[in-house]
């Protein structure tokens, strides 16, 4: 794999230059702390989701990102269509299952999302993947879970059938493509008791991804820069409320040298 | 009436513990901070209103949450979808009026939800509650309101009409049930300066009654709780912004022996 | 003209003292940012848009903000709908054309908006008002734009057409009604990369326009408090997120003298 702490440092500075349009079709929710760090890490976030207006949206995009949470009938149909539109023009669609194992709604709206779109990258909690691959983990609430049984199975089943990376993030975040396994040790336990977290990485994933065509790097990149930015934030918080405001900080002030010195991966092979 | 501090103090110990999942249908100004606070507490927060989702999120939680803000009918329809499945199930419903003076539609809402519903717990401010016991109490905007003539009359009148605990939220808090009434002194001016303070409140209460069945006790607790959070978010505040940063820090790290030590409560006859 | 800093600082106290409501019919990206904002001017947010009560809550507030982000069709009826109201009771009606270069639908309902409606004042950045004038000015994403070639050309045109006081805010601010222009200095680069700062800025306005009904000194004087609240905030701030809390303070402490001596105008005639 071609992953260089150089390469992965020039994709942030690459989206810092090209300031990549990111479409989000999400929940009500965490919408405005997706937009926030979408904006401060140098990104331009637009939110979309009337039929009338989605291709036009995605058509000046870089990217597309379809958000499960608080969902819809209307909402999962829009999301058809701009992923669709987001494929006839090849641009990377990511994909982030909230909540698929709390609903049997959720559960055919995701079924339903893989197999009409090419998904670029699936992200989720430990419970979604296991839920998405048909391997299991339970669902409580959103944000929380209990893990699948084996979890890098559960991954790279999902990835091998649906062609996508597929990252599970949690206490270790894993990023999962063609039998091959990264493991970000980058992260700060606050980040789990801070709503709609999941939420934000999916959505700057969208925003590396636009500029990075190797979808594991750009997965990898956002996952290990999301992490730091989280280590940080943790050295001047007192609780969830300062976590909040500090991680949007280091979101936008972590320089690539930075990210650089601080990534922290492992490479492995599945099986 | 058996409200002691201690029981009070377990009731937090048992939310933490516990991590109960709370079901909120909410409006989509404060639904953030809504989940935030839930997720500070150590709850579980899910929001979901699709009338194809609402009773399998409702059967995975361990309270409902109706919040009448920014309302629109496929929204109450989905409210007393879930509240019915709530009530099948014995799960606690707790009502947040927002807003229910400045609409006729709001009022018709409120109506339809108190009289088909089985509501455990009313929780609004003076001029709501006001409004829904049909003793005047004149509304303007959100959060602000000039008080119905006598205040306790009206919340004791809501309680018997409904049987529910109602719980009145402004510079004094009151909590009303079958003839009896706790005033809660804690709480600081601050509040009222920031946005979904009710909202927030409300959905604690949620989760405090998601493990705590005696729900005055419940109401009592999750609102002393929450002034107390107000009280030390204050120390450290300089205006709503940084406030709101250490409400959130103050919801996640108060102990329950700090929260033993710092209720203020009062408890009377009514009449 | 007679803008005098005495009386753009009579206005900001005017605020406080009358605790104007404000109806504001917006994007779900920012809104609680945006009742934030109102809340610690000193104004009432109430954000309601189902066709069942926006004249309800029209005829109990004192104006009505009109914001374009996430449209769809039942939100734009709404829209017309509350502000066909808003006209008949003479209140003021502010339009925030938020992304209007980003979709056919939303030139369309804009257009629409503009055309059925009497706008009192239009705010928007500079590329969203380039394309309402029909003089180009390229939107990529939210928050960020490239400018139209002649920008006070474009904003004389909107004004003339409509009517309307047009605002067009960036690094420099300009308030352009009846041939006149105000040039609004203050302000920090920090706030533009924050999201949603835009909106804010607009509902602001609402809230200064329904207490001083010399619109064009309600835009500026709105205007000019938002940019140095901006200055006193970035003194700070560390970043966006911590940025965020100190603006929120800063909207709440910032009192009518220290207002007065922060202003930064230029008044100037056009051609």
């Amino acid at each position: 794999m071609s992953l260089t702490v150089d390469a992965l440092a020039e994709t942030l500075a690459q989206v810092r230059q090209k300031q990549p349009v990111v479409h989000v079709i999400t929940n009500w929710v965490t919408a405005g702390d997706v937009a926030g760090t979408l904006h401060a890490v140098g990104a331009r976030p637009i939110m979309a989701f009337a039929l009338e207006e989605v291709n036009d949206i995605v058509s000046g995009a870089n990217a597309l990102v379809l958000n499960l949470g608080t969902p819809d009938p209307s909402r999962i149909k829009a999301m058809l269509q701009a992923g669709h539109c987001a494929n006839s023009l090849s641009l990377p669609v990511i994909f982030d299952p909230v909540g698929v194992g709390a609903s049997r709604f959720r559960a055919e709206a995701a079924e339903r999302i893989l197999s009409d779109l090419r998904i670029a990258i699936i992200r989720g909690n430990r419970a979604e993947i296991g839920a998405l691959a048909g391997m299991g983990g339970e669902l409580r609430g959103i944000d929380t879970a209990t893990a699948p049984p084996d979890l890098l199975a559960a991954a790279g089943t999902l990835s091998l059938r649906t062609e996508a990376v597929v990252a599970v993030t949690g206490p270790q975040d894993l990023v999962v493509s063609g039998g091959k396994a990264v493991i970000v040790e980058n992260g700060h336990p606050m980040m789990s008791q801070v709503t709609g977290m999941g939420c934000r990485l999916t959505a700057l994933i969208g925003a590396f991804a636009a500029v990075e065509t190797d979808l594991i790097a750009a997965t990898v990149g956002a996952i290990a820069f999301f992490g730091l930015a989280g280590e940080q934030a943790a050295l001047r918080a007192e609780g969830p409320g300062t976590f909040k405001a500090a991680f949007l900080d280091a979101i936008y002030s972590l320089t690539p040298a930075e990210f650089q010195r601080g990534l922290k991966l492992t490479e492995q092979k599945i099986r």
